[in-house]
């Protein structure tokens, strides 16, 4: 497996970002076994865009989870962008994030690195704020995107927002400023480009490619009420739902344990095009 | 020389931010000379807050300038925070970039690392908008930075303010929405807290401690009005200022050719405190 | 948590080399629930030394395990050298890094680093070849190290000299010249400074202060049979031993299980100077 | 300009390593100016293979030179390896240096990032002893690398070992001892595959492509003397030499000055293939 750190100034943001990357190559145990090499060198690999949470940034899936044993695993090439607390979004006031995780990153990547093209091949996920960022990405891109990995999404974001105007919260990461500065007119969340149920609706009326979504969620997580609503919509509404539960909080041993299980969904569900490293 | 990636929780941010630190060590010519790695074991180091312009981050410093070379020879210990666009505020929509960079930082990193406690010991410098931020910061803590060291800094805000102003500067980097993100209400920078000159004044005025000042700006560069206009206006407040100019741009020539000179004027002025290493 | 990423030139070695550090500091929950940053900043931490396997790096345990999370949540500092395929020795043709891993990166370290002085507050581990390595430093320097972790070590260096001469071995990174080039004269491998069974029989006759160990391996690793000889051997020897078994062969999905449980431990024995943080 | 931190298991080394790469892409003059990210995706570039001196590693020539600002102006890919005291050889006792950066190293990055395929845009340099190894290995390989840059090489490797053996030294970085474990038996080095006098002959008899060759170096540098001859050699082999020399001895002024000086040949060699970057 190759790690990579990449730095480069993204023009949707406007400064220098680091991506963390990782990409498919010979590692230790078939350097033992006598794989060559070169074996590698042809070959290009499926991608999957991993989003942080709340405070996370490029390298935190890489420091609280065993993400690369499983990318190895299951021959994945994993893109891991920094963007801070934008909930994903080109921000009112502020860099557009969701332009360059669903853009421009995306394009640079792809004549940069050695992956795959095509929509069955591109993945999109995250955890927390990073699973409601996947939703939306994945959900307003149905011609890029096969497969969403939520894992405990924040993802009825609307909610979220009345719940800051009701309280008229003032402080913390997500007062009222910092929920302006993200979504703008706050009224307008509602229905709009940034509200999950509503984009998962609109996406089934419109009869194209709904993508397949990988849900994980703790039943101790506070975000379980909501990922179960989103259940419930996502089935109305006919999509192709894989969901895992267990008794887990919101914490990096709950996305440790479900991180694998997501790639190993994901290869599955594009096997015949992803061929599982042997281990 | 050591070089240290440094990655951590601000609580002033909300997220978690990398750090490129340099503190001397043994290097290869003492190594080839036999000097003993012991010898910088018990040594505490000046610290110099270095900052970067718009667009940078924490190691845009280190590759395109030689200032681990510098930062060796004269024995100073640099820190190198990434504070985005922010201009080195706490932001009215934005993480608090200023209380980070010279208050929680530097207590962080004075209890994690071997530097030198007190104002004559502590500098800060910056390149343009950087060169901005140190004056800032600088002029409004004179209990704790003893040099400040300006490079082309982009001195006149309030006159960037009003240019974007009259000019109703709608895109760009700095247009008005950033701006106002950045600053708050914009009629209330002239005269704030975040007016140079103001800045200077007032502090000449209460009779407090006044960092010397070193200034380096290119001929061509195009801040080269507003630092000469506050050139005059320091003298006129009687402060202690080192003046460079020469036939340079706005660019890493023109800072890396300067960075030398800084260092080595920073040394030179806590002698007695700092002894430059043999090189 | 704190990640440093340290590069610095060791005398020892005699290039530059870098080091993975883990350094407690205030994280997410902690910032969440109110805490204070300040209350990390008086703060001293125990220390452990974490050697890698063959083929191993100074960010191999960072990169697929969980170690940073449970550095943090038993307060435990951790730095990871790079040693290449060193067995931890003073090569005979090649660096010292067992004067590196022993003496001068904590010499350095100590100095540079806010970690707690002292025996009670020190301990060495590693997988693989690096518990091998553990074992040898902790044994040979019984004055600095309290405890000793020993992930399914490669203990027995002698049956695995000698497997090496009968086989005539010329290839694979084990061969009869880089056994040569590590050790020197091969005959004298057997009760010398390189034979942990030795090494542990002659301080149980000095008298001096015994390690407590921990020994984890997987009933299905290869160095199985050689971890159980060794247990044999401590006991006889009248060793404070703490044993660990499980279904696992020689992966990292068995580190990254006993990590924990090996820091758990470690914060365990030292109880009464650890203070867990609450997580 | 992409700075990356490439971390992969090289099967020639035995171990993970690390390698620095710059790669071309839109900068912050670029940005202003509106030149289009995507002007930079379909392009390749040449790439330079360039590597460390003694004690060196892979990141000292951005550390302590501006090679990222050069790299950039003159659209050139730079890959910077870690070779540690190798001499860039397959060492008798220690890994295959030389058939890592030789063959397999370019193998990997040819397949793995945007570099155009060819002799013509294929270049190799260093400083000191990676001066003498840009020889080696460029001398060796004339269908593979169009230019060699020599930077205050160690070039004479055959005088050095002779001095070595006369007086018999057993200490130092360069001793005997660690001169076998690189070369082997050093009475075959003079005329063999280590002895850079030797190879250029050897080649210009051969009658196939002879590199270009960059050769500068300081008056009172240690190295003065021996690349002086070999000027002299390459001369009277009709080889294509440019030579720079000036007041330098052997320190990183000297290599910051004419790394700039080597990007600007090299890419004025390879014209009507290199663009340099407007800046």
């Amino acid at each position: 497996m190759s790690r990579i750190e990449l730095s480069y100034l993204s023009p949707a943001l406007g400064y220098r970002t680091t991506v963390t990357a990782l990409i498919p190559s010979i590692d230790w145990i078939e350097m033992m076994r006598g794989v060559e090499a070169e074996s590698f060198y042809g070959r290009t690999f499926p991608s999957l865009w991993l989003l942080h949470g709340t405070s996370g940034d490029n390298d935190c899936w890489t420091r609280f989870t065993r993400i690369e044993s499983w990318a190895e695993k299951y021959g994945i090439a994993v893109f891991m962008p920094d963007c801070r607390l934008s909930a994903f979004s080109d921000m009112d006031k502020g860099p557009a994030f969701y332009t360059f995780v669903s853009e421009e990153l995306p394009a640079f990547c792809q004549r940069t690195f050695p992956i795959r093209q095509g929509r069955a091949h591109n993945f999109i996920g995250g955890l927390s704020m990073g699973g409601y960022g996947a939703l939306k990405i994945g959900l307003r891109n149905p011609d890029r995107y096969s497969l969403i990995l939520n894992l405990s999404g924040g993802v009825d974001r609307v909610a979220h927002v009345e719940r800051t105007i009701q309280q008229d919260k003032q402080t913390g990461l997500h007062n009222l400023t910092a929920m302006r500065a993200t979504f703008g007119d706050l009224s307008k969340v509602q229905g709009g480009i940034h509200d999950v149920f509503a984009l998962a609706e609109g996406l089934a009326r419109s009869g194209r490619y709904k993508p397949k979504i990988f849900t994980s969620v703790g039943t101790q997580d506070p975000h379980w009420d909501e990922n179960v609503r989103l259940r419930t919509h996502l089935i109305k509404n006919d999509y192709d739902l894989h969901w895992e539960q267990g008794p887990y909080i919101h914490d990096w041993t709950n996305w440790n344990h479900y991180i694998e299980l997501a790639l190993e969904w994901a290869a599955r569900q594009s096997s015949g095009q992803v061929q599982t490293l042997s281990w």
